[in-house]
């Protein structure tokens, strides 16, 4: 067995060229480190990262693009040094896979924040050079710092979708202490990252109000979400009615949008986060910002121990994303889809029942 | 004794119009409530505020306008349910006389935020109706709540910038956590409130850059206000070798700017303070906010707790604005002076000495 492992013994599915399409294919993983784990890969979750990086929109794209980045699966493996997994743990793997476990923010177990760079989980450059490939694939061999315990009782098909979507939403309403019962918060765009923030909101205690851009999402967003309140963005009678009405804000939504008008929703102190990654700068008045003192914050998934909290806390709290199980052949479809916004509320590609050896 | 006071007892100087020309004005304060003081005034600070209403420049100046709202005097009578002064008391009164004392921000002694409107010093309608006068005058009536105890031990000209400069920078370094000795601070503007900003930031311990167009306030910023470094905003060289390396950043500009230069300075987690007022919209990439999930924040002035804590704090710690002590008849030249950023670090009235029945 060389140091790159058995010869391309990984089926995966990868994007060739920014068309993006995606078709089978066959890589090496390494092999297992004393450190590492080998996971079979049951489910991965369809993040707009995966469209990002198949079709080469930030321009740095390294083909073959094997994209994926929630990753779910159990443990089949696990080198002589591994100490928290044990060979049949459920298991799930985020954004990333390395860091250098040396600096401040990898210290404090925030190795999102690592001073020379995390490593992405596909279309990342490993400390060993190779080029990383993602979930949408049978296995893949991490070491064990970015592993996560997902508890057996809790659905792996479930879990997927938390090792972004929900870290990414997750993370900041803890940092900015959003986890206050009886607070408010507005959630901005209901997809895969908004409508984990309704639940979140709810199992805090807070009152959840949606805004959206369309209305057909209003039934569901207070019915099967939970929501306490749905707006629609566009309506300003509506928007008008919420003027300093609340305490927090998460903006979730992947196209642009004004500011001003969400920043007047603020409570004095009022915090509003934003998640997304808007193709436009982000804009508002300082008298928006200064008058209430209010704040703006960035934010991006989460540190391993954010990660494992989260988990945990779902788990315990019955928190579940919605999600579309669909067969990896789908995953074209689906990219498609989820750049239509027509998804409810996350693909989650079941590796395990649909990839197989055509 | 009328309810509106002896009538023209009070001597002020007073813009008629929005040329802003001050000239001496006669008017009458109210008597004197049960629970108000009697303040003789002995200094004025000359805020940048006093520029924008004696000269209408946000079009809702109510002539003629007697500006001032950094005031520093003497008791020279009490309301009989006064408890916290007496006369002969040394005190200070800020940008704001009242407000509704009911809401959950005036109970928590947050008054700049009361749900009703704090009433401004000069400008401002108080809830009799009245239009207030700030502090380029003889006296001042002032509930008690509003006024605050300066030491003896505190030159009382010295302590009148405290009221609007200092506490607007004050509130929020300690509100975003500035105080941890040891972290680093970038400061925006060398001007009343950039002063104050590195005086503090020094006495909580941290190590302070100056931001300035200017190389000329370099010396200063070094040696007489005790900056750790200097950095000429327009020289990219230098603004390079900065970055990722700052805590927080307080922006004191009043000039416009852009805001992803400074972003960038910022360490993971970062706190961005704006406490000044650009004419333009605050504006920066999404990336520089999300990625070391950065935080950018406004502020205005403080609540009554925070301005008494931050003159104590000057008077424990020996901190003092540096000020030009001018006579009112200079007032005119002064705030010309200050539109042209022409002042080394705040000017204050010596009303007690110069104002005068011509």
């Amino acid at each position: 067995m060389s140091s790159k492992g058995v010869a391309d013994d990984c089926l995966g599915w990868a994007a060739r060229d920014a068309s993006g399409v995606l078709s089978p294919y066959k890589f090496s993983r390494r092999t297992l480190g004393n450190e590492d784990v080998h996971i079979k890969i049951t489910h991965c979750g369809v993040c707009y990262a995966d469209v990002i990086w198949t079709r080469n929109k930030h321009g740095d794209s390294m083909y073959p693009v094997v994209p994926g980045h929630e990753i779910a699966g159990i443990v089949t493996k696990v080198g002589s040094s591994v100490h928290r997994f044990n060979v049949g743990d459920h298991v799930g793997v985020g954004t990333y896979v390395n860091s250098c476990r040396d600096c401040e923010y990898c210290n404090d177990r925030e190795e999102v924040h690592c001073t020379k760079g995390s490593v992405f989980t596909f279309n990342g450059v490993d400390f060993d050079g190779t080029i990383t490939k993602g979930g949408y694939s049978g296995y893949i061999v991490v070491h064990e710092r970015y592993c996560f315990t997902i508890p057996k009782t809790y659905p792996l098909a479930s879990a997927a979708p938390l090792l972004c979507a929900g870290i990414t939403v997750y993370s900041p309403m803890v940092r900015h202490k959003m986890n206050q019962p009886g607070k408010s918060l507005g959630v901005i765009g209901l997809g895969g990252l908004g409508h984990m923030a309704v639940k979140f909101g709810k199992a805090f205690g807070l009152s959840v109000t949606v805004f959206s851009t369309s209305l057909s999402k209003k039934e569901e967003a207070l019915s099967l979400l939970g929501a306490d309140k749905f707006v629609v963005s566009s309506n300003q009678e509506e928007m008008k009615a919420m003027a300093k009405s609340l305490d927090f804000i998460i903006d979730t939504a992947s196209g642009d949008h004004p500011f001003d008008p969400y920043m007047s929703l603020l409570k004095t102190y009022g915090v509003f986060v934003l998640v997304g990654f808007p193709s436009h700068e982000v804009k508002f008045s300082p008298a928006n910002l200064n008058i209430g003192s209010k704040t703006v914050a960035g934010s991006i998934t989460g540190g391993t121990k954010d990660i494992q909290e989260m988990i945990d806390f779902c788990a315990a709290n019955g928190i579940h994303p919605n999600i579309e199980l669909i067969p990896i052949e789908y995953a074209n479809e689906a990219l498609e889809r989820l750049i239509n916004r027509d998804v409810k509320y996350r693909f989650v590609i079941d590796v395990e029942n649909s990839l197989k050896e055509t």
